[in-house]
């Protein structure tokens, strides 16, 4: 999981708030499309596990600084570096960069749960997805 | 359903761009919120009724105007008048004003489906929500 | 203007609402982004254009048509066809399609604004703009 | 600025996702809603001193927990409790619960920027602001 392509994607007007930057709370949607296509690379269709198997990631906790502002027209760059699975939870880190300049930078916890369960019960992430994300399991 | 109280919002940096004013698709936002809210006053709750009957309204033609834009910390209100309910369809008129003046209009036709049919299936309007919004049904 | 190649998109977590499906608003910015591609590839910068100019294209009407729904992950093309400019107007038809298969389909309507003018003041498209687009001028 | 009035908001169909909860960025922005609504209840428009002043206040840093999720229909309550003011930023802890149940809980600073100036430059938060906030001010 190191050293993975980067997501890569624009900035539009509907991105934008009257402060004339990107809002935001959208940071953390190009961040989720950055896990979803880094999942979708790695051979998981996250639409197709929903589906199939009511089961899915959630964001659990996230840490986020936003240190400098995205602007209308900007190509930005998504990286993300998992740390760890353990049980249910998966733990990386994400970046979101400008020509190489740190804009925004988060640690983000994610739940695998089981979205038709009435308390969105957390489910252990299963073997397919830790061999395909190539990471090592903690024990806990 | 004439006569209808409106709707009441305030305008959030959520809702702006970079342009300046509220994003256009926003405004749709604001048109759902003032029919959410209708039917509930009128005794509907959409969310209840999706829950229990996988029935929902969604949107299916829409005629928009944006004739003048709204901006970050206007207090606009949505003004709903229902014209016809036919079979699974129900039309209506929505206009989006700031102090008297009328910034958006739109001409609106939802369709009443089933959200649980793979299709999305059209469904005939039932009697309670036609009693409830008091509208006169026009027969196909 | 005929023939454009279509804009690309895939289907994210944040698009879609609790009824499965992609939130009707979010077609139109779906729509936008295939917008402000085109005219990128066309050698007009949108951004570029607000922040030197203070000009920029903004929604004046739209008539949509919401025929079938998208849904989480599906990968969706938009395509774009000019009708006509006419002093600070131009008229196009928009397409949602996915394999081929019509979702969405709206004829809009953009206005060409300064920004900067606290009415928004409509102004005429310039020329550089309906060179690059190729666009046959109506006279009014 | 403790035991503050909370912000009530109801979750709209705009506000969920296909896994049948809200989308787990847009509690970010009732948090933000909240913020703006205590303000403007302490006499400080945000609207009006972007306007005015080209000052601003922008979300800096958030460690976010989402411990449950909210659902459509949902009446939320967003409580704001102020920790400290220091220069250019503001500390505060955030919570949504719904009829008593705590959802989400967030530790939110605030930076207080000139919007104008090409690299938002942070500006010391004016007496006017702490005074209305009735906040010990930090020295630094």
């Amino acid at each position: 999981m190191k050293d993975t392509l980067p997501y890569t994607l624009t900035v539009y007007l509907e991105d934008t708030d009257a402060g004339g930057f990107v809002y935001h709370a959208n940071y953390l949607k190009y961040m989720e499309r950055a896990r979803t296509m880094l999942l979708y690379h790695k051979g998981i269709d996250h639409a197709q596990l929903i589906k199939d198997h009511h089961h899915m990631f959630v964001v659990y906790t996230m840490a986020i600084q936003f240190l400098s502002a995205a602007k209308l027209g900007d190509t930005l760059q998504v990286f993300t570096t998992l740390d760890s699975i353990t049980g249910a939870r998966a733990t990386m880190n994400q970046s979101i960069v400008r020509e190489g300049k740190l804009l925004v930078k988060a640690n983000v916890t994610l739940a695998y749960i089981d979205q038709a369960s009435p308390t969105s019960r957390p489910v252990r992430i299963p073997k397919f997805i830790t061999r395909a994300l190539d990471v090592k399991i903690l024990e806990v």
